[in-house]
């Protein structure tokens, strides 16, 4: 399970469609301030970008002097033309395109280095939110220009972001700039769009680039102008591969900024207004799942311990709400009844035990299955609880003595003495990576409570774990004793070694290296004490080792893994969260992040080996894990001090 | 100078009036959940105060069982009557009134410990916002209580506050309780209204045990509905004693409680009605001021250091929007030229030098306090400013060249090499406690450019110190390593050790125990070498040591002290933040905190001796205090280590 508290993020979800995208112009031949703002608004634009020199004041890359005398003229505008309200919403500022921080000549290094602090300090004097940094030079080393910026954003503690321009084509270098510069969380890629290469290319095969790009922190989207072409009425437009790449971006929550000069008559409206048609136009609609999620997008959370805490009102009211899981359940049990009842005698009742009844909600599940059977036998019901609190909840809906179906028993389903045997056991004990919660410790004790016909909904969970990419989970997860990030303050106070524990984040802004792989697997079925004996002959059977394959679909960071499950509840009725089996419109649980120490790059189509161990003490559960990749980098095995799950016996 | 920086809290100040009291109803009587909350919407009511166990099953004060079997009916009420968002919005929980913690008899203590236990986990599983707890026996040791109480705190981690009730006479109980609990930000005071008793007092006597409240953080108010009375057309008024402590508390954010049986035919509502009016008819409209300062009311802030740090644009651009200190200094400027016309020869410049020019207002108060005296001089204006992005806005208002009246200097004033001498010297670099942002170190190098008739404005500058309660702002102090408290983000980043350094607050609830009394004084004029080089015989003639002797007006915790200051810029013409002679509108500044490691508690009339040092070496400047009082405490001297600001020469 997920909690989804209310600290999250905004509120989400409010109207049924997106916002309208956000959309800037890059003023670089600008002069006149004023007169340029004046173009923006009539062009409907939201922000502009602004060269932070003004163009007569601009160095010469050789010298450390500016062109004209810095006695008489000042270094640009003044900061007065605007309120600080404008700075600091409406305007990015461009650092100079002449900087050659890494040039062979030391002449124009220093110069380049003088005029990027000048350009720094003035950007944070006027308290700009972002500044956006020229590209590194294709094919040259860009350590000192890495270096240098990386300094600024240190010196600036992440008041300003900079918006790094990176070609679409040149992921390799926007990796090697963020690894010199240490994932900050400051640093994020202004992607520009190359038109031709985009119309010229192979859509298939170009696809995983695209998709890693889904796990870098894109800030902005630059669209050169003299990329659109005209349709027949003369207005600007994109050629279709373009047109599916904006829109792609678009509904990730990238803004755009249109670069160049404007080629048709009417200046930036025309271009504005075609990007604005075609968002609207093209982007999907956002499910209501999507609505209710997006404040979560890749905010970790510690993982529940519903066997160790008890959960709180409002958290059994969230997942009391999902209008998928229940169903499915009450299907399940449905069929399961209706199966019992053919091999039952008709005077003999229909046992079904709920373990974890929570406020009630499998048992009014079952309550509606059993009905929906049509069934000869009465059904009777327990409900065990080990949370006190939710007992009130459960005898004031089914007091003691008043009502003969449902029986309520306050205590821990691993203490109870069942007085008879069931046909069916409930129960919905999964984690978001189905054994996460200890469901295999709660229901191993109330197995032998089945009969020999009879069956545990769910009888089978797998949990599935895929390598993947995400510069700003990853960030997140190590920022986490350092500040204000997106996560839950209960783990920035709760002083978990960080890299060693998995988290549940709805996963967004990433990329799957590879398909999800199954990793552990767990059935629950009728045992007699003689199985148990047989069984627990020298080995723990709820421990696991599994080691994976994975390969490489393109040159990618590995940053952890994604972990889902799939459970079987009864025959063909399942739930999923597996990207590819989803059980549409559930939403109680978000994915599993295990990260890793240090990001691992690995080549297109390069082996990776995955182990991942289940491993238990008397009192404790917890998860091990390592990677080893064809290349022949070695992680050093995850949580090995055992961070676990407390078993609370 | 004052930073305001927009996440200080709400927007504050659209509106020109306050909220409507948020007032609440106690249903102690209630027995059926859904008709009382009926009452309470019916009577406008914003809350309700609830028992968390039902009547039907409270406890036996002498033993460990409830009044009913627990295993036939549950404790108290099913929590699906609400929705989680309703219960922790509408209701706050009531603690059973019976408990007995610190009784003599051992089995009363034990019930009483279950039964806590067994309702605080209630109502942590309800996410309510806060319980109302029954009030410390009178005249009798707490301690266990206490324990008990702050134990559940402590593991709730603060998602809950606890209301404690404390009758309006019994601050030395509260006083112990918050002692025992060390604190606890989460553990707050129901401050229970004994009309008969405060009808009965002698307001006059009595107006400094109400001001010792306000350093407490009260954060409701119970009113007995038995204390009010009919008017003619028996409506139920309050008398008029009650009605002014009510309306001062509303004033101050305090919510209200209405607690007993209503006496009206029409139940809660004339009550409720009664209120509303009273609170919206009697109190006071707030000012623009008001409403520009209450997001930062009590919200630490690490002072500014504008010679150390460069201040940024915004930061400018908030002061130069002050309505009042501009005024006066055009109004000072205007003065000293007239009078330093009077002594010079028609044909010489008046020469003005601004020290710290920043973005130029002190350039254009002088110009238009020039233009107002009407003189026959020409008036010559040097503008001096070391931060280069303030030179770039300075250049571009006064391009070099192009104004003879004014002439940028682009450096610090201390390494200034001035052409001439001045017959006056702007400048504008007070703290909050005057000195504190090092005016005295800037001005002692500019002295020898006045003439010998010249003047200084400011010409003198007190710093003023007063004993001061702040139960939030002491405890927030403390909690800055610890989490979310109201604090400005940098300070919990900053490492500073936190009971050794000043803070900027805007100081709200808080109480004087004595009035302010002056600390420091600092005057500039024109000096020669020869006056140096005498002051400069062996002693550092800007470093002070101050005692002063205060005075308790009422038995109260001393939790460190308020500092504010006064300056003369020219004969009659000042600027004070001084309490009792605060320049009206103005607001550059907020007053300083300086706290105390340890609270001290003192007995009214009881004398405290205080000592404040500022401490200079080379490169930096500090401030030391201690205190030692009449009774023999004795508090160590703070920041030993001398944390400091810089002088950065």
């Amino acid at each position: 399970m997920t909690t989804m508290d209310e600290s999250g993020g905004g509120s989400g979800g409010e109207g049924s469609s997106r916002k309208p995208p956000s959309i800037g112009g890059d003023l670089y031949h600008s002069r006149d301030l004023q007169e340029s703002l004046m173009e923006c608004r009539s062009a409907m634009l939201d922000f502009a970008v602004l060269p932070i020199v003004h163009p007569r004041a601009e160095r010469l890359p050789n010298s450390t002097q500016n062109r004209v005398d810095r006695f008489c003229w000042p270094l640009t505008r003044s900061d007065m033309l605007l309120s600080s309200g404008q700075w600091s919403t409406m305007i990015v500022g461009r650092l100079s395109k002449w900087l050659r921080l890494d040039s062979k000549t030391l002449s124009e290094v220093k110069a380049s280095e003088a005029a990027l602090k000048e350009e720094f300090a003035w950007a944070t004097h006027l308290g700009l939110a972002a500044v956006l940094a020229p590209p590194p030079a294709p094919g040259v080393v860009c350590s000192n220009y890495a270096r240098q910026l990386n300094h600024l954003i240190v010196k600036a503690q992440m008041g300003m972001n900079v918006w790094l321009e990176i070609s679409h084509g040149d992921w390799a270098v926007w990796n090697r700039f963020r690894c010199l510069c240490d994932y900050s969380p400051s640093l994020q890629v202004a992607l520009r769009l190359e038109g031709s290469q985009i119309e010229a290319a192979d859509e298939a095969s170009e696809e995983q680039k695209w998709l890693r790009w889904m796990g870098e922190p894109i800030r902005s989207m630059l669209i050169k102008m003299s990329d659109f072409v005209p349709n027949a009425s003369g207005y600007p437009t994109l050629p279709p591969k373009m047109r599916k790449v904006v829109v792609r971006f678009y509904e990730r929550g990238v803004q755009f900024v249109l670069t160049g000069r404007p080629r048709h008559p009417n200046g930036l409206l025309p271009y504005q207004m075609y990007l604005v048609h075609l968002c609207n136009k093209s982007a999907s609609t956002p499910s209501y799942r999507e609505q209710f999620e997006s404040p979560f997008y890749d905010y970790l959370q510690i993982p529940l311990q519903p066997l160790g805490d008890n959960l709180e009102s409002q958290t059994y009211e969230t997942f009391e709400k999902d209008p998928v899981k229940y169903a499915r359940y009450e299907e399940a049990v449905k069929q399961a009844l209706s199966d019992a009842a053919k091999r039952s005698p008709p005077d003999e009742d229909l046992v079904v035990m709920v373990v974890g009844a929570g406020r009630g909600p499998l048992i009014r599940a079952s309550l509606r299955g059993a009905r929906a059977a049509f069934l000869d036998h009465r059904v009777k019901i327990f409900g065990v609880e080990k949370n006190p609190n939710a007992v009130i909840t459960l005898l004031n809906s089914w007091p003691r003595g008043c009502s003969e179906r449902v029986q309520i028993i306050a205590g821990d389903m691993r203490d109870w003495k069942a007085p008879e045997k069931a046909d069916v056991i409930v129960s919905e004990l999964l984690g978001s990576w189905g054994d996460n919660e200890l469901s295999p410790e709660c229901l191993r004790g109330v197995e032998k409570y089945l009969k020999p016909t009879g069956v545990s909904v769910p009888c089978k969970y797998d949990s599935y774990i895929a390598p993947m990419s995400s510069h700003k989970i990853w960030a997140d997860v190590r920022g986490l004793s350092k500040g204000p990030t997106d996560v839950d303050p209960s783990i920035a106070a709760s002083g978990i070694a960080r890299f060693e524990t998995p988290y549940v984040v709805r996963l967004f802004n990433f990329y799957h290296i590879d398909d999800p792989k199954v990793c552990f697997t767990f059935d629950h079925q009728p045992r007699t004490e003689e199985d148990f004996l047989q069984e627990d002959d020298g080995k723990d059977v709820l421990e696991r080792q599994t080691v994976m394959t994975f390969s490489a679909k393109e040159d990618a960071m590995v940053h952890g893994f994604a972990g889902y499950f799939t459970a079987d509840l009864y025959k063909q009725v399942n739930i999923s969260i597996h990207p590819d089996q989803f059980s549409d419109g559930m939403f109680s649980w978000f994915p599993l992040f295990l990260p890793l120490r240090e990001p691992v790059f690995v080549k297109k189509n390069e082996k990776m080996m995955v182990t991942f161990w289940r491993k238990r003490s008397k009192d404790k559960v917890w998860y091990e894990w390592s990677m080893e990749t064809e290349s022949g980098q070695i992680t050093p095995i995850h949580n090995p001090t055992g961070r676990s799950y407390a078993v609370n016996l």
